[in-house]
């Protein structure tokens, strides 16, 4: 293993993800600092570099290229401004870890795969940040150990306090759902082969015409089943919870918040208020992890081929939402460079 | 209220069940006695009437009705047993508690519907024993509080460690979902209205063709969805657990088992072994209820349009499961006694 | 076994507990009936006994002793009143179950043990119902299975919403820490032999003097330790919890209530209001198996040896509390008919 | 705020724990790099900084100080060693983190703090990681909210495996009570004013002579009482739990640990093996905050009056352990710097 001294990381996209990101590589990560920020609001990505020391700030993300310093780069930037910065990385050879979605559509998620493909070697990590949970993790080490035997069902909860103003019922698929998507995957080792969404009657407390909650149902390549809540203004806290029904026992992850706090009439535990505090450690191992591979030159994490795949379930999501039927996955078969 | 002596409870059938009745009708509830044990094996009755005093002994269930020292009567012989024993506690004008199912189909169940209906008054309760559990009673008065708003979708999970000998599909939804339906129902005032049934792969500790576990999808009359996890050879345990999600909180039950034992790496709470651990309380309060009731001449449970109700569900459910489609539930409207 | 017919109980004592016990008996208890109840305060007792039919009732506690219909005695009267009850009850030859304490004093309930060893057999139980609680039960079960090793310590929680108007610092012992010295004694199956109080400072929630909470330290004779914490105004609810730590692992009770409700941040269960609530079951229970017993003709629960303990360890207690020492616990060795 | 560029740092004492803070400050700190192990074991120096870029190597740990790439030095050698390294470290005006204990008794800590005192300014931080866990991070603000009054008990729990081969009587104080001791004075702003120890019978998997477990109670300066299980012996895992007892409410932390696996008869959580998982979290964020503070020209951790304070304790401990008696706290006034 050879670590090439400090990584400077060039973060695209400085909204609220992109600066919690500054701030992860800043402080709270080890052998990395923070070369350049862009974002097209020029101000926005002044704002996220203050205070960070030799730190560049670009309104244009391609210029992030051009500078010396920069050897890897987090895209942060919105959906439909990542194939243009992943292709620039990848003719450059740089390591990047893209926030979800890897881009919009399975289209020019393909196109980001095959020019990797073409070049044979992976670059392009995505963020499922739920990899790095260490609940999740610990899921993962159950099924991989066939202790209980084979995985039979899948039960996800999925909630948020409110959706983000102008969230669509498309989004809450794309958005929302396709982290479930890829936990599916990357638990089981299967793709997922069919999506159905049952919709039951809507939330007073949700946006008219968003349709929340949602039930949907994924099959599997191995027929495993997952159900998965999705309800997105519940109103009382984020929560992310999974529960794995396997042939001899169970396991589920979701509800180990904190201290158990006594007061009148009732013994509780706090709920979190959103995915910054309830994945915090999450996102801190995710960097972190990347930093380490990028300086040996290696990507580990959830790949291009991941980020495809979850495009794919999303558009028959999307559909299955829609139509109220049952709607069959289709996808490529991979590259080589990912089987 | 008047309470009008010491009831005397003819009990029908004395299988596992019956007998465990006599037992609590023995021991356990006031204000009644076991007067009369009939089964058509009859040292079966024998077995389990020894040791109650003054209780008479039949292999002729009907032999009951020409008892003057019985004042009610519990059913718990074989389904198809029922409908001949409630016809005749009707035209006796005894009160009953029936085990469900109430009759093995709707179409019987729909006669005994009718039979009370004519005669203008309730006599029949149905032994759904979950209505009478700590904890289902609590998430019911949260319900009916209105306090998290409006149901929107429940969770349910039923497992068993095995599914006894010769059972088979029909029955998976028969004689287990059938608790869900009746919970279903009772919790939020609807009617269930469709059913699906999801097939994950089977598991290898199931017998061979069950198709175990199953996953069902309800649909109620105001738009609520219930999914349940039915799996009934999980092998470690007994469980039933129910969350219900409303538009401003949730809340669940099926999970308070007893004291936390910490040993070797783990911190454990005990799974119960069987329904007659889990609901031994339930068992308990239903029955003194009904002997509470019927001694001040009334009927408060679930009654005879409930049994029929959950008959018609069990219907529809067995042509889901057999079809793999969104099967209907039909019902006829429900007589004014019953409204 | 032998059952002789329904028990008429005669109920002396109408306040809360009394009341409670009439309601119990006449509505959830098996094999047995309200004959009488008695209460210094008559309307009292015709308050509790109406509704309940053929009942007697009396301003005079010695005068149920006289009604033929009575087979056996619940002395729910204040705890000076009990000596003279006992001791006629002993003199007839009646079943008591008797609320805690005994007698008031160790003088006291000696001579009512040494009026029960004179006559040669048991009649007297003692109120102590955590024995019946199953959460209890289960520690019990599970110390005397030996699995993991010896008991070592204890560590218990005793709170209450607010103490009783009129509590005393000594009564904080009697009539609170009392249930965990019975606890102690009957878990471990071993004798308390010393007791320290340590004061922290007082609650603004308690009343005035009244020094709440305390911690409670007791010595038992094969070298457990129990620490007790006793805060009868914690303000939010009841609470009995009792933690057993044995040589190769830990069991506890006590925090099991009820479902999990999640709302605007947090995930809560319950805590009960008051010992009614948290300990109905055991109530329950304790007077059934009362029942059952006196039904046989035996005594089964806490003795008057253990009530005699209990008040010998109370007198060191409350010795302990008001001087800061460490007391030894001074008891006579029991008549054989308690060994 | 100034960060001054990487930070350089020296660990002295390259045992477990050193060889974890190497790890830890190579691969999971921002902002600092292994400049330098000391080690008197050479051969363990040259393990622990294998694979560590530009890291030197030394077998007398004052040489670190001749280095001019050292600019901060962590300590983890044997207590015995911690004064000469802290002295030189004041001398030359490096930030030190040091592993309790600060020094082996309450004489040489206290010629530390006047080191510290007469330099005018704070370089030293204890290793008390707790305040560093996130559980008991929201007991103490929860506590300094004030929102349940003020806390008057606190209940710990302190249970490990197994103690070391060797471990002494008052290495349990010394060595693991005094994170407790640590805990109570952070937890409450309050001086430990007196100690004493409690001793059940042995338990039989503890070693011949240990007298372990113990309850320890502590006093503190405003009358809040602390009771604690040191169980060194427990066979079943590590555990660290603490319950505050405020006058309104209750709070704890300590039994969160990861996902909630189902299998025969029972429902598990895992209980950790030893302390460098348990406060695995704690001990990063312990040294990034550290660090941060470093580069910054501050320390804001636990100081070195805090491990003078505790070796005080620690000294009460020792002699209450001895002597079966209550033992006062001794302390000097706290020099200006520390008030």
């Amino acid at each position: 293993m050879t670590l090439r001294g400090i990584l400077g990381v060039a973060v695209v996209g400085a909204g609220r993800m992109g600066a919690d990101h500054v701030r992860r590589l800043d402080r709270a990560t080890s052998g990395a600092r923070v070369a350049a920020v862009a974002d097209v609001d020029r101000e926005r990505a002044e704002r996220a570099a203050d205070g960070v020391e030799d730190c560049a700030v670009h309104s244009e993300p391609l210029a992030v290229f051009d500078d010396p310093a920069v050897g890897a780069v987090l895209v942060a930037s919105p959906g439909p401004a990542h194939e243009e910065v992943l292709t620039a990385a990848l003719e450059r050879g740089l390591p990047v870890l893209c926030e979800k979605p890897l881009t919009p559509d399975p289209e020019s998620a393909l196109r980001v795969v095959r020019a990797e493909a073409a070049l044979g070697r992976r670059l392009v990590q995505v963020g499922f940040m739920r990899r790095y949970d260490a609940g999740f993790r610990k899921l993962k080490s159950l099924v991989d150990s066939g202790v209980q035997g084979r995985p039979l069902m899948l039960h996800f909860r999925h909630r948020n306090v409110s959706s983000p103003p102008g969230f669509t019922g498309p989004m809450t698929i794309r958005d929302s759902a396709v982290h479930e998507f890829d936990t599916v995957r990357w638990l089981l080792g299967q793709e997922i082969t069919a999506v159905t969404v049952v919709r039951p009657a809507a939330s007073s407390g949700a946006p008219e015409g968003l349709g929340d909650p949602q039930l949907l149902l994924l099959e599997t390549s191995r027929g495993a089943v997952a159900d998965v809540e999705l309800f997105l203004n519940c109103g009382f806290g984020y929560q992310v919870a999974c529960e794995v029904v396997s042939e001899r026992g169970t396991a589920r992850t979701g509800d180990e918040t904190g201290p158990v706090v006594e007061g009148p009439g009732a013994r509780c535990r706090e709920i979190p208020p959103d995915y910054l505090v309830r994945f915090a450690d999450a996102y801190d191992l995710q960097v972190q992890r990347w930093v380490d591979a990028a300086r040996r030159g290696t990507v580990e994490g959830p790949d291009c081929w991941d980020g495809y795949a979850a495009a794919a379930v999303c558009e028959a999501g999307v559909r299955a939402r829609e139509t109220g039927a049952r709607v069959a996955v289709e996808t490529e078969a991979p590259p080589d460079l990912y089987r």
